[in-house]
């Protein structure tokens, strides 16, 4: 196979390393790039230049932010005295959507796995520890998985000696589906945790 | 919804404009991005750099190359009389795969569309009836689309008096396939366009 252009080769092997981009998709996407308009590669590259050397991680939460301390940790407005902790930034901007939140995050970046050898020292559960004063409630707010189950307990057993509320955000039947279709594991779950009508 | 990050966001905007990537994938690559190693976002940027600065289109052929002549047209081992017409850069790439073609290419870039206004002044035509002498043999490789087929026809029609050989690529039933679950058009091209055994 003869390329026409490697730069374009490189291009291609560049996206198509990033994850869910094949390499179709990623020749589709460098074909697109070389007909658009040129001020949009700049942009592009300048997105690229300005995420590598502005964002980094919160002191307080280790959320992606470009100061020393992120927005939200800088809030007046957000309840610092209740922590929803999560695994990703991406979860954090999934509560913020509802806007049902108005405390502050711990983003842990990960869960405890032991079969791919990602221990409690690995992610951000003493960096927890250590903001627990004033604190009233923590919000437990990891993936219903096995690890995030694993690692919710974990940071549970942590918190008991300084007598805070510790929740956990409910695992039930989610809104708009049918009983029909949930799975057993979600049905059960949801029968367990029912709540006074 | 509070952003943590200006960066953040304005990666994910120009990411999801991208064709066939969404805000949610264009928010995932962006968390990606983040945790990769600088030096793969160096190399990001210096690809789309290079494709900018470099790539352009062939002289002769019009595929995408970093000379003036692409590699193809330039190579002593293709036979030049022999030119495939396709409508895009990409299907080079595709029939290059085959290792069945040993001529030149020539990219119209686009096909003729009234509906969008896209005439056979806007594609290379006549670009490719300037490239007409000592060529033996044209072979129309367009998709098998109605715009296809009426830009093929116009071709064939601007071709016939030079008095050189046209084919056309052959549509069928595609290898590996089924007669039942193949759409009746290609089936009956297929019947139509019957080869002696």
């Amino acid at each position: 196979m003869v390329y026409s252009s490697e730069n374009i080769e490189r291009l291609v092997k560049v996206l198509s390393s990033l994850p869910s981009i094949g390499r179709k998709s990623a020749q589709r996407l460098t074909y697109h790039l070389i007909k658009s308009d040129p001020t949009f590669i700049d942009n592009f590259v300048d997105a690229l230049i300005g995420l590598k050397n502005n964002v980094h991680l919160c002191k307080i939460c280790f959320n992606y932010t470009e100061d020393e301390i992120c927005p939200i940790c800088a809030s007046e407005k957000r309840k610092r005295n209740i922590i929803c902790v999560v695994e990703q930034p991406a979860d954090v901007l999934a509560i913020e959507k509802t806007n049902e939140f108005n405390g502050t995050y711990h983003i842990l970046h990960g869960v405890m796995n032991p079969l791919d050898g990602i221990s409690a020292n690995d992610i951000k559960i003493r960096e927890l520890i250590q903001r627990i004063s004033n604190i009233e409630e923590v919000i437990l707010a990891l993936n219903p998985s096995i690890e995030g189950e694993a690692t919710s307990q974990y940071i549970a057993k942590l918190l008991r000696p300084f007598e805070i509320k510790i929740t956990r955000i409910a695992s039930g039947v989610p809104i708009g589906s049918s009983l029909e279709f949930t799975d057993e594991l979600t049905l059960s779950k949801a029968i367990h945790s029912r709540i006074p009508f």
